[in-house]
């Protein structure tokens, strides 16, 4: 599903930017077309509850941003991340070396679950699982944007190779479009107990687009819907940089955790 | 499951309080021991997108408070309730005649939807489901508290008769406990398109203790994930009266309708 240099191993050079995140901690080199990591996988990665020794698999990791981002947050953790294109996986490798963190990244798909992770349970397993369905939306143009953004691999089949790889007592934790809420939360309900949502609240009193669903491995705790987390400021997208409100902007650029009860 | 003055047919007058609803423009008798309805058949009237001349059906109507809140709201809407107590479905034809509105009360059992019913579809179909589950709850005590709070009729069975009593194209809403909501999400997904959740905040930044969702029968729109509803103001409950926000205000005390999207 990706062109042919990237398949070959990589981009030309000149076609990697290289982008700042967590106000700098980590800089990383994203391809300037084609899937590009917004807020998503740093939001996802404030929201792992994990500790200092514990072990992550990011599931679909791409360039490696949410991974990395949990990796910077919280030291000594155990990073892994499991990406179907060659050329991404390549790239978060490389992200992870350039940036001094350790990262194990294998290249397969996760309905076929290669077997040096079928082997390993992880204390959290994160995952930004790609956005638009076929049926519902225009295909991307690009070939490697259509693999990063395409639904082709169903929700449940995320949900449920991410409880497979979670240890009992672990963590699983997605962010997603809103719009994909009820199958989503039927297949994390299907699989893990103790669910928590974190709706994502673009600004005040606007619908949401993205949430944060959290389940744990054997969990027995009753459901929360916790408020949401306001991004942005004011009724409109500001023409003079960011617009993120305290919380969000310690969230993304000072690398503080994302609580869900706060 | 009644007290056997209830099942004989109501309660002694000594027994029954008048309690205003919507500012006044309701006076509704409930037995002052047993269920007593709070905000959640308020909020749940004012959620209903019914139009004069439409119909509603109030799937366990108890003494008739969210029907006849949104007849009182909706002009013209015909009513219908189904409660399993025959004392709570006689105190609510009461309570809509004492107020002026015209409510059919079939007496009988969701499960097996009585014939009078099973005959007719409705434009918008609503319930506020029993509360606290058997097996994750204290039992309430009196026996006909325990009728209405308990729950003894599986949520999906619930969501299946609501969406076989509406009609294609017609709503179905429930208020329910957040803590509930995978099992009533992953129910109304099986039934109903076009859903739409709604939270009800208590206090800013808290967590949801009640949603609203609808669904819509045949629908095929994506689910829609609403800012929440702020309740109350402030931190803490107030010692002095009522601390509700306008908007909730104006919901519960001037009968105006609560929009999912503001």
């Amino acid at each position: 599903m990706s062109t042919p240099e990237a398949v070959a191993g990589g981009w030309p050079e000149a076609e990697l930017s290289a982008d700042k995140f967590l106000g700098g901690r980590l800089v990383l080199r994203q391809p300037r077309k084609g899937y590009r990591a917004g807020a998503d996988p740093v939001l996802l990665a404030a929201a792992v509850l994990a500790r200092p020794g514990e072990s992550l698999l990011d599931l679909g990791c791409g360039a490696g941003t949410a991974a990395l981002c949990a990796g910077a947050r919280v030291p000594g953790l155990r990073l892994a991340g499991l990406e179907r294109q060659p050329a991404y996986a390549e790239l978060a490798r490389r992200n992870a070396r350039e940036n001094g963190l350790e990262m194990t990244v294998t290249c397969g798909d996760l309905t076929v679950m290669p077997e040096a992770l079928r082997q390993q349970q992880f204390h959290h397993v994160i995952a930004n699982p790609p956005y638009f369905r076929r049926d519902a939306s225009v295909r991307a143009r690009a070939d490697d944007r259509e693999g990063a953004l395409g639904e082709e691999t169903p929700l449940a089949l995320w949900v449920d190779a991410a409880a497979r790889r979670c240890r009992p007592g672990g963590t699983v934790t997605f962010i997603h479009r809103a719009e994909r809420l009820p199958d989503l939360m039927t297949a994390f309900a299907a699989r893990l107990g103790s669910l928590e949502l974190k709706p994502l609240v673009p600004r005040a009193g606007r619908e949401s687009q993205l949430v944060l669903l959290r389940g744990r491995k054997g969990g027995r705790a009753a459901f929360r819907l916790h408020a949401g987390l306001l991004l942005h400021e004011g009724e409109a997208h500001s023409e003079l940089g960011s617009d993120y409100t305290d919380e969000a902007s310690r969230i993304m650029r000072a690398a503080a955790p994302l609580e869900f009860a706060v």
